[in-house]
């Protein structure tokens, strides 16, 4: 079975900023796909701020198992009723892989109803990944630890929720820790939170970085989708599993059982 | 210490409903208040969707240690403003308990991220209240079970975010179940749902029921106020801990370090 | 890739109560495996305890990608030294499944640091399991809810810790609730408890927990062993990642670094 | 309310080493004890290996209500019935705060289930703990970070269940992090590991680990003691609590009620 992947990036920096431009020729986007491609069970594709509906329509979506996101100077131009259809998808069971300045954007902290704010700077300092839970299924086929020579910093406090499962932890040469790999459900869908991935810097063309992000679609995949997690039937009385009677006061009148 | 207790209730059945009228003379927060007025170290006040700013103004959640919601018809009503202010006093410490109807409540979903849906129906069942943590401190003071004998049912799958503890599990008399006393926590503040109160039914009245809310005050109350939590500070280059030197290439200009 | 399932049972109702021996011809371990089986990529062996080592030599349990554990009369006759065996097979990266009175089995208890207790009652009253979390691995293909007309009851509160995802929970006949699927982490191995599955009741003829077990095997296999997570070796100064140099008392001498 | 903390201490390196002893001629524990009095509502006492029973006797636990245990030379002199005592003191709700090397003691591998491994390392080197969680009652009062000049490296992967909280989590000097503050629960005992706490370091002299060692006490006090949660009652058919009739075979004879 192919998980299809989708990479979606702001792609604004590619385009205003030749460093950028130079480290990325085919955007972030187009790099990441790259990356998810070398595993022959994925197929990637990407979508773009600039596209209609920022190319995630609602047929997109539904064609899509496992979405990847990348933003960071835009994140007020994703239009809100995009986010929501986004936020809606997941919670029917697509997976979502959030990107490095992703944790600022509208869909993240719609998703977990948190902060999400951190302490960051931008120095081009190492940051080595600790492995914290090696038998998680993210960190299959990966060393100990890996490093980054050049990223940005991002410190705690990581004003999140308790993750589900903490898979990385971050050691930054300036002194700062992050956890850089973390997990949560929302619905039927799965989130992923990985932190490296500055735009000046070649963390995508990383090979530990791109296996981080394959096993992350692996994992975040569920070939499932639960529309009726989003609604809240009635149960007619009438219909009850265990039989009862109705008793006491009642506010709404009797739903029809159909 | 004294715990300022906020009681917010849309306030809309007391008023147009006699059978809610009938058996809360006070409104919903007038009688939730008074179950926490038990408690010599509580002082609980109300405040109701008919006050200016909902009750809820910047002024009031500064005094408000613990903010308990009860909602049920109004919620489209609830301005999103006043959402997103209870949420950020929510992220600073504010503590805040989501009664029963509440679970569908903009600021519940707000802060839980997910559709916080489920099964009802409305048919004076029995629900029994089982503890299934009897250690965690809302369950202080509690009987193993305890029932209501007229309540709405509410059905799994509840979809919200796995809980952080789960503290009750409801059997309903029709068949269904329900994790009915949930935590969670969003910035520092503690969040609790429970799941009993629909209005046309004495919930309010019952003694343990008073006591789980009592016992819920006490645990959602967070003695500090952490606003660092809400914002995203640059840590400049010539300040950071360990002495770095700043390489490679950077797309922001040199935040002013002051 | 075939998933290499054992399934062990402590085999001693099957030959002594001619009711379980009718209702499971096979032993319970024989209509698990059968049950397995029917999903072509699980190859499904057993054990049992009157076999030597109980069947849980180590050479078995390196060939085994998911344990599978019944037992009820005969919990204190496994030996220690097989259950920490087992235990440390879990910690590398083995999968196991417990079922039903396997909550009070040595391995579980052992993985669990808890006591694991619970209400019972063998009325052969109806259970009905909803499924909380219908987006997990486990629940996949399944049904809303489905139901066992015959089992014994386990009731709440059940002593484990919080677990780390609840997917399943039990309705009774006759008023109680219980978590009847949850899962845990150990090391780099999943456990998953799951409830039913009392001798004399025809549970595991039931399609649905066929579906169930063969889901959770899925879930619960881990490709990687990690024997590391049992060690806590030195790392020498002098091969620290940063360079440091030492400073303070110390206690030990300095280990060679080879 | 005062708090009754008990300070266990195998107090063996403080009696063959002058460096240990120089630094703590209390002995660690009567180091520790220190800094917890300084809190007037927590009365702290003493125990070693060395006392009989290891000072825990059935009276001075139930005497108990939050534990601290440091350990590192002597795991193994520790009996294993004294374990299991504390263990079943800690399941019915008396706190646990293990320190530093004792992640390696018996007690706290029999609570965790789990190898609770790490990598090591004798340097003197800088830790620097980041509070990833300031709004846990466990941060109360203390700065963003804090920083030990001189201590032991403990490194991930740390092999402990994915915790219930995460508080801390260090940064090391030589390139390592840590989850140096973790919570769990097992029963009704609430669990803290706290790293940091080498020997040979003034470790136990520092403010800032005094404060996080006195919230540590107030946040695993539990008031009440659960020894139901250590037992499996049955429930007679013709004592439940809806009522049911008895059906389908049966393994064991009806258990009388009474």
């Amino acid at each position: 079975m192919t998980i299809r992947a989708l990479v979606w990036n702001e792609n604004v920096h590619e385009r205003k900023n030749p460093v950028v431009a130079e480290n990325y020729p085919l955007g972030i986007h187009g790099q990441v796909a790259a990356l998810l491609s070398a595993d022959g069970s994925i197929t990637a594709s990407t979508a773009t701020l600039q596209e209609a509906e920022h190319g995630l329509t609602e047929s997109r979506l539904e064609k899509t198992d496992v979405l990847l996101w990348w933003g960071h100077a835009a994140h007020g131009e994703v239009r809100d009723e995009i986010v929501e259809r986004v936020a809606r998808a997941v919670w029917q069971g697509m997976g979502i892989i959030v990107l490095h300045s992703g944790h600022f954007s509208k869909i993240f902290k719609r998703l977990l109803g948190a902060p999400c704010a951190l302490h960051w700077r931008e120095a081009g300092e190492r940051e080595r990944l600790w492995v914290v839970n090696p038998g998680h299924p993210i960190a299959r086929n990966l060393p100990r630890y890996f490093e980054l020579e050049n990223e940005e910093m991002y410190g705690e406090p990581f004003s999140v929720p308790e993750p589900l499962e903490t898979v990385f932890v971050s050691w930054f040469q300036g002194g700062e820790v992050f956890r850089s790999g973390i997990t949560y459900q929302r619905g039927a869908g799965r989130i992923f939170y990985f932190r490296p991935g500055h735009e000046t810097y070649p963390t995508y063309h990383d090979d530990t970085v791109g296996q981080v992000l394959r096993n992350a679609v692996h994992w975040a995949h569920n070939a499932e989708r639960h529309p009726e997690l989003l609604t809240a039937p009635n149960t007619p009385v009438d219909q009850s599993i265990e039989r009862i009677v109705e008793r006491g006061a009642r506010l709404t009148r009797h739903p029809k059982s159909t």
